[in-house]
């Protein structure tokens, strides 16, 4: 009898107590591993929308379902937030050879960088000069890049154990190398892809002119990593060997878009705002999966598992899709103003930009004090294999908020396989596993979940969580 | 001057005094990155040799190989270990349908589990009960059993983190099934593939009739995800459909076959072995890219970048390529068996044989000494993003060499996609990433140097050298 007793209370605290973090977080994976949706909303944006360049049909698409899909999942609010964005074309496929002799010729894949002008009617034909650096055209000077080619071709460094470390070391050759070897004459730019693995693709990306006039700009484009050795190899045999290139991209006017935005209001303190995003934008080339479609359906999940586990935050959260990452950060800066203008206090945003791969933890753009408080939950995330806590960089699309004492961050995803398919043709839906993504999914849930829970600022946090 | 001298000075202090552990570490991690051949190897291997099933003219092709391979590695030793090995041939392609009435059948993908008898000439057409367990055989009986084929449709639990633990907790009806349901009756055994994504891939691997008389045995052959989900649907609908299926498979008499063994002979204890293995069988779907040719490249990288690193061994290091994980474990019984009559002393045994993915640290089978110690390390991994040290399983070929004091160890990579490719059509070469594979050779090699250098049983550890 007593025994019973005891069962009747035990399962009386069980059902009044509420779940302890780890259960919550055990919850939150479970939910997302196995009646998650990321994957599902991916498969669409990826599959039945496709490439979303800013300013495309197919952006405008995305930026609809989107809204849509946050629609049905009963959220406080759903908005579109306007923002004129840039919109560059691509125009028709690029073509490249290399010719070695007249008429003897070597087709090679390239592809114009975002921004870039087009060659002139016909394509461009000339010598080619080989550099590594941008710093070694001061070297070369005008006398020997005038009239040529410039050929971009560090490779990004295969022993920097995070990739994206290897894409810093590298990515000032594609975003300023035309601009700068216009400076010493050069007729065109070619740069070898931001991709750590041999193959055939082309990865596009941004690039800049800076404030060369129009008529100094020289057109620029990314050619494959075989190709650039390719390439590579034949100068070094043949000096005078010429390469052509023919590309119709064209900057047009700026076009109306938007950020979509839903939010699930705070219980107590509503403006206190805990936002999760990624980019609802991509290049053209694939179909955007991993950058960002990944970022933009996981951000949507936490805001839906944050309601399947039953939690009701005590602040604001907002999932934020943020337009025109790529070549513009207009709605980036476009929300950090409005947030602004309204006095919203957004005390910790969260991105997720750097793919759908296993996430092995987030960098955090924050206080000492702050981070501490990170540092106190790792041993939560031990079940699920998130170890990695680092003070780095958040995100693009995150960072115009960046406040004094607020919280930004990062997820952390693996990131080995993510420069195979960045920016590339095979960026597409099949190069994503869903549980990988699903785990990123639940990992951002499981972040936002403590911060709503116990705020921001611990050293004052009692005065804090009172104002 | 003072300053000249002081900088010879600590020239001659850098060039003569031992590389810290770290920067060991560093040096191997960047050499496999840089200068790595596992992913070399590896391509021959699936893309020229191919599946490798025991008995196989595939696997006697790689014993070739792999055996050319060490030898141009300038070890001190390159031999083949005799081993015989049970060979189960497949025969020609499977053939399986559903048919809900009189000619009218949908096709579904299956494969023979490897050690499954075949069907009778001109296959097998009964109706099904579909189970979740081999429990669930005893609730039903004999009634409901006789006759029919028995559907295992219990899936990987998609909740578990560690994908290696889902497999645990399903593959019994896969081993067992055939065996315990023929007890009841059952004409044939049709299990849902051990797979967590819902593809068209059936899934192969051992199964065994234990003491079954042969003439008890019934066929089994593993089905498609997505065509189990089909069948469980159909059947809900139509309990008297009937399953056909057809296989050819056999066993025939064992063969004769090797362990690939290459050494490098220790500089100051001889007779206290270290190896790293994986093994060089693989099922027939695939090329076995993953499972196990992998572990095996890696494994014989490990020799190479401790060469190539300039590390010479005080223990004698052994790569162990062993013959028949899959289906009979052959060639690890064989190397134990060996070991223990030469009196060899193996004190550390490390495998890889769970996918060529990002590594993530190992799990340990040794005493907490042991144990400790490995932590002791653990900060050394860091920069390389390898975190999980836990104690629990090793491998399957290592696990013969067990003894109280010594200690086995297995590579644990991410686990989250292996099981997309387990043992399926789709365990091919294109599924590895190149750095992936060469961080997981990197992370076994500096755990190779560590124990090498430190030996093990740390608390009496100054006696144990001395011995």
């Amino acid at each position: 009898m007593k025994f019973i007793i005891f069962l009747i209370s035990f399962s009386f605290i069980l059902s009044t107590t509420a779940q302890t973090d780890a259960e919550v977080l055990k919850n939150i994976y479970t939910t997302s591993l196995t009646n998650g949706n990321s994957y599902q909303w991916l498969d669409y944006l990826s599959n039945q929308i496709g490439g979303r360049l800013s300013g495309s049909l197919n952006a405008e698409k995305a930026v609809e379902y989107t809204k849509e899909e946050l629609e049905k999942l009963g959220l406080d609010k759903v908005w579109l937030q306007p923002v004129m964005v840039p919109k560059w074309v691509r125009g028709t496929p690029e073509f490249a050879f290399i010719e070695t002799a007249p008429g003897v010729t070597t087709n090679v894949n390239i592809c114009a960088l975002g921004g870039s002008i087009a060659t002139k009617f016909g394509g461009l034909k000339a010598n080619v000069i080989e550099v590594k650096s941008i710093e070694e055209l001061e070297t070369l000077g005008k006398d020997q890049i005038e009239g040529k080619i410039v050929f971009f071709n560090r490779p990004m460094q295969a022993d920097l154990i995070q990739t994206f470390e290897a894409y810093g070391g590298c990515v000032d050759q594609r975003y300023a190398g035309a601009m700068e070897a216009a400076k010493f004459g050069a007729v065109g730019v070619i740069v070898r892809s931001m991709n750590l693995r041999q193959d055939n693709f082309p990865h596009t990306g941004s690039m800049t002119y800076g404030d060369l006039p129009l008529s100094d700009r020289i057109p620029s484009a990314a050619i494959s990593t075989n190709h650039a050795n390719e390439l590579s190899s034949m100068l070094a045999l043949n000096k005078d060997l010429k390469f052509y290139f023919s590309q119709t991209c064209q900057q047009l006017k700026d076009v109306q878009s938007y950020n979509v935005i839903g939010q699930i209001t705070g219980s107590e303190f509503p403006n206190e705002y805990i936002i999760v995003g990624g980019h609802l934008d991509s290049w053209d080339l694939g179909d955007g999966s991993h950058d960002d479609g990944a970022g933009v359906v996981q951000s949507m999940d936490v805001l839906r598992l944050l309601k399947e586990s039953g939690i009701k935050p005590k602040r604001s959260i907002r999932v934020v899709l943020f337009m025109n990452e790529e070549n513009g950060l207009r709605g980036a800066t476009k929300y950090a103003e409005v947030a602004k203008q309204k006095g919203e206090n957004h005390i910790f945003s969260l991105e997720s930009d750097l793919g759908g791969f296993t996430p092995r933890g987030f960098s955090f753009d924050c206080s000492d004090a702050n981070f501490n408080q990170v540092l106190s939950w790792k041993e939560l995330f031990k079940p699920y294999l998130i170890h990695y806590f680092e003070k780095g960089r958040s995100g693009a699309d995150v960072g115009p908020l960046k406040t004094d004492s607020n919280v930004l961050a990062g997820l952390r995803p693996d990131s080995q396989r993510y420069f195979d398919y960045h920016h590339a043709a095979n960026d597409t839906f099949d190069a994503v596993n869903k549980r990988e993504l699903e785990l990123g999914a639940a990992t951002m849930t499981s972040l936002v979940y403590l911060f709503d829970k116990y705020g921001i600022n611990p050293i004052s946090n009692d005065k804090q969580i009172k104002n």
